[in-house]
């Protein structure tokens, strides 16, 4: 029949997840991810696959599922249904709600949003899609086995193994069962496949922070977590229960996912969760402020109360501060920044690599060779990471009896043929990068991303020469302005140099043979490049804007 | 007598260390730094300390001391001759060769440069200055003893306690002699004071190097470590001896310290050392590459390696490379990005995280109380590093017995009076950051950053008008142009409408009473705002331009 997989993000990333299943006329996507943008990526807001290939195909499409609720898996929708028909939505139901919020922000009218648990099966013509419960960090997630023509494609999704979990199980048994009848192909989640042993169970870190609230019986407890993680919160208010403490709520996510938790019955004591205001007329020990910037960002709350610049909290020096979280790369400067200003408030702080309060929601590597194990498939196709963990990954398979040749290591957009239960490489499809700034999707590419990098350097700098091309003349002092190179009042000698310079170049370029405005605007770049190196050491982005007033009068411009 | 004590640098940041000991009309300073800039400072090269006080001080300066040859200790000095005049400066004999290195690429010609060894004294008329030799990650590294009037100030340097070292001993006895006949105030490195128990040895590093280099007899070995590493390098250089591999070296650092380190005696075979030449035409398991770029540094040797793009060295699919490092804060991504490169090439990786192949230069806490044991100050001053490690040192020196009281954690500019003995704090001084970007030291202000920051993540919006205020009339449609916003040639539509609504603008502004160019200018600016944001969601910097032609006839100029 020729089944086709096709990965278009989170192959050599971490981030941007989607994946699809094609057979003949329809098509299956599993999950629609953003990537946050890494530092080199200048006021780029996200990262999304390029839809080329969905919008080629768009009327095969049959459905979009979603594993579940992160950004890196859901993120990418509202730019997704905006550009492709995507006739039906499945997702989990706290999945659901979170997509449904974002379509609230962005004002999109979407009606296709349905929900499945465990014992849905979803049927198209070629495809039966089968679901099992997996664990982590947030509530509602699961793997897939999509049955296809050509035998069963596994997608793992997320996941750890947790024998102790907060929430409820993954579900061994079905993962078993599925394994049992056969499976062509497994697709593994690599995040931590360099990291070896088991990952730390939920339970070890809630009874680590229990600790730490007994610890601190009388002080104020202010603890950041990421708020997506609602087995962790449901905890910690379970843990403010035990010690009679009060909860107030610090972030626009934080109180999303409580609100989004109490609909979906993850937990129910409404009652325990206070204002700000409350919290600040209780005694200390008496409250639990739950708050956002775990990972040290700049507006979130705890950032805002360790400056001092909170509008409600201010911090006193027996408080204690708890980051539940570990910072994910990139962000250890801002994190310690954070923790720095703590540490001058004189408060006392907690962060996981002084005592095991966070775990990730990724699968060690025992854990990976479990899944293995467990679905024991013909092909394995390790998904979810960076070159090293996804080659990583592809070795530990190895050690659990799949041939080297059965594995691909692959990147986005490659092509794998699934053909009556065998798996081949087959091309390649249209896959990359699309950037997000703003509003717009897409219209920020790399010579747009090259400028910022250039300015962010060294500044621009603009030359404005208003010339008579009749006459051959510069019709006065070329006018100078500049940003983020210097400050033009305090080097007024090196702007008139500039201007000098400037006038000698256009003068000298009116008066050549076939003079032409490209040539002029080259010759002022390449005339001040020495200057500017020479008096600062550096050279900003040149840009000479030469009009011509005889053809500025027949209202036309030039510039570039 | 009353004697000064006044970081200008190193505290509250990990970087540009510099420490001032004043008596009447005798200033010592210890240590000149630089300190990389973090994300924010975008096109910084180095951050320096303010030298105001200095400045105002010239005249007392008699001498700068240096504890080590590392840049945060070092890389000022060039900046500071230039712009002081300091009478002396005295080095151990790796870090003078360092500091002559960069007078000779920066053409300084500096000629009272002065060696100094563990027996060295340095006598003023208030100051004896005495050294002991410590362990750090360079060779050549010393703490001071500065006898003063007013009691002894013990600075540490940067140090480790190494049981087993490669290179020589830290002198014990001499520190506890020191300690014996009594210390006032001991300053003492906290770069690692959040770390737990004892530092890793050098020698159990190398004894895992070792063991790779058995493991992988037949491969080309491609090790990077960081080019300061002396002793490392000095011990690779034996065990490729012992393995029958010859080196060559790649990136300039790595030659500079084998030169250095051949030229002070640290170890002799120089025949051991090849050219890339040479290499390529012996056996793989006969070579090792030693590398620069263990921090993933785009231009280094080892990434080029990585990328295929070295001109010498093509990477072969059973080679192995090893990183005896560890990423600092803020490399970790570009660590990453070059091992993924590496694992695409097929190509073996060791790293610190699998083995421990590398050890910081720097003591733990077990190591931090030792040094406080040794000298039993009366008051103590925890120094090199961030406001969280300083707190943790003084923690730690309370449990030492140092009463809290006693103890100050300081920010630069803070002053402390020693007086017969006992230390209080006596105000502040002007301390600060100034920034280093291409030649030129301090132009480049916190305005100027803001701007860099602003246009990296939007652009810039440059808007051209020429007018006749004399006739209140624009002269023709604006020009516009751009940089890192939208690509002009991609968005006609755009920059029509921009063109349209700045005439709008223009026209209402000079039709209105009280005409004056900066209302014009806001009135552009403010107008726009708008509809940049309506169309893509992001509003850059906008520059408006207004010319003024009569003005202009007259040569003159209207910009800002």
């Amino acid at each position: 029949m020729n089944t086709r997989i096709i990965p278009l993000g989170g192959l050599g990333e971490v981030g941007k997840n989607m994946y699809v299943v094609a057979c003949k006329d329809e098509i299956i996507i599993v999950d629609s991810g953003v990537m946050f943008p890494d530092d080199e990526l200048l006021g780029i807001d996200y990262v999304i696959p390029d839809y080329t290939f969905l919008k080629e195909n768009e009327h095969k499409i049959k459905a979009l599922v979603i594993t579940h609720g992160h950004e890196d898996h859901i993120g990418g929708i509202p730019f997704m249904v905006q550009s492709i028909n995507v006739p039906k939505i499945y997702a989990p139901a706290n999945a659901k709600e979170l997509i449904e919020k974002k379509f609230e922000e962005r004002n999109i009218n979407y009606r296709s949003l349905l929900t499945y648990d465990e014992n849905t099966v979803i049927k198209t013509k070629y495809f039966n899609i089968e679901f099992f419960r997996t664990t982590h960090s947030i509530p509602d997630s699961h793997g897939l086995a999509i049955r296809t023509p050509d035998g069963t494609i596994v997608m793992t999704g997320d996941f750890k193994f947790d024998m102790t979990p907060i929430g409820p199980m993954s579900n061994l048994h079905k993962m078993a069962k599925i394994g049992e009848n056969g499976v062509a192909v497994l697709m593994s989640d690599s995040t931590n496949a360099l990291v070896a042993g088991t990952s730390l169970s939920e339970s070890v870190v809630d009874e680590n922070l229990g600790e730490i609230f007994t610890a601190c019986k009388g002080n104020r407890i202010i603890l950041a977590t990421f708020a997506s993680n609602v087995y962790r919160i449901k905890h910690i208010i379970e843990t403010c229960k035990k010690n009679k403490r009060k909860i107030a709520l610090f972030g626009r996510s934080m109180e999303n996912t409580v609100d989004i938790a109490l609909k979906c019955g993850y937990f129910k004591d409404k009652n325990i969760i206070i204002s700000a205001e409350e919290a600040n007329h209780l005694k200390p020990g008496e409250v639990c402020l739950l708050c956002t910037g775990s990972q040290g960002e700049p507006l979130a709350a705890l950032s805002r109360i360790a400056s001092g610049t909170h509008r409600q909290i201010s911090l006193m020096p027996n408080d204690i501060v708890i980051f539940s979280s570990s910072p994910i790369p990139g962000n250890s400067a801002s994190v310690s920044k954070t923790i720095n200003k703590l540490y001058k408030k004189g408060v006392k702080v907690f962060t996981n690599s002084m005592s095991d309060i966070h775990s990730s929601g990724h699968a060690n590597q025992e854990e990976l060779k479990l899944m293995i194990r467990l679905f024991k498939p013909k092909f394995f196709v390790p998904y979810h990471g960076e070159f090293r963990m996804l080659k990583t990954h592809a070795d530990l398979a190895a050690l659990c009896d799949i041939p080297k040749e059965n594995t691909f290591v692959l990147e986005n957009g490659d092509v794998l043929k699934l053909d009556k239960g065998t798996l081949t490489k087959d091309g390649k499809v249209t896959a990359g990068e699309v950037y997000v700034d703003g509003s717009r999707i897409g219209d920020v590419g790399s010579a747009v991303i090259k400028d910022r990098i250039l300015m962010s350097n060294n500044g621009v700098l603009v030359i404005i020469a208003n010339i008579d091309t009749e006459n051959q003349k510069l019709l006065a002092t070329p006018a100078i302005t500049t940003r983020g190179y210097i400050l033009v009042n305090e080097n007024a000698n090196l702007i008139k140099e500039i201007q000098n310079a400037s006038a000698t170049i256009i003068n000298k370029s009116l008066k050549g043979r076939n003079f032409n405005f490209n040539d002029m605007k080259n010759d002022i770049i390449n005339g001040l490049m020495p200057l500017l190196s020479d008096k600062t050491g550096r050279v900003p982005i040149i840009l000479p804007i030469v009009m011509d007033i005889k053809q500025k009068e027949k209202n036309k411009t030039n510039s570039f």
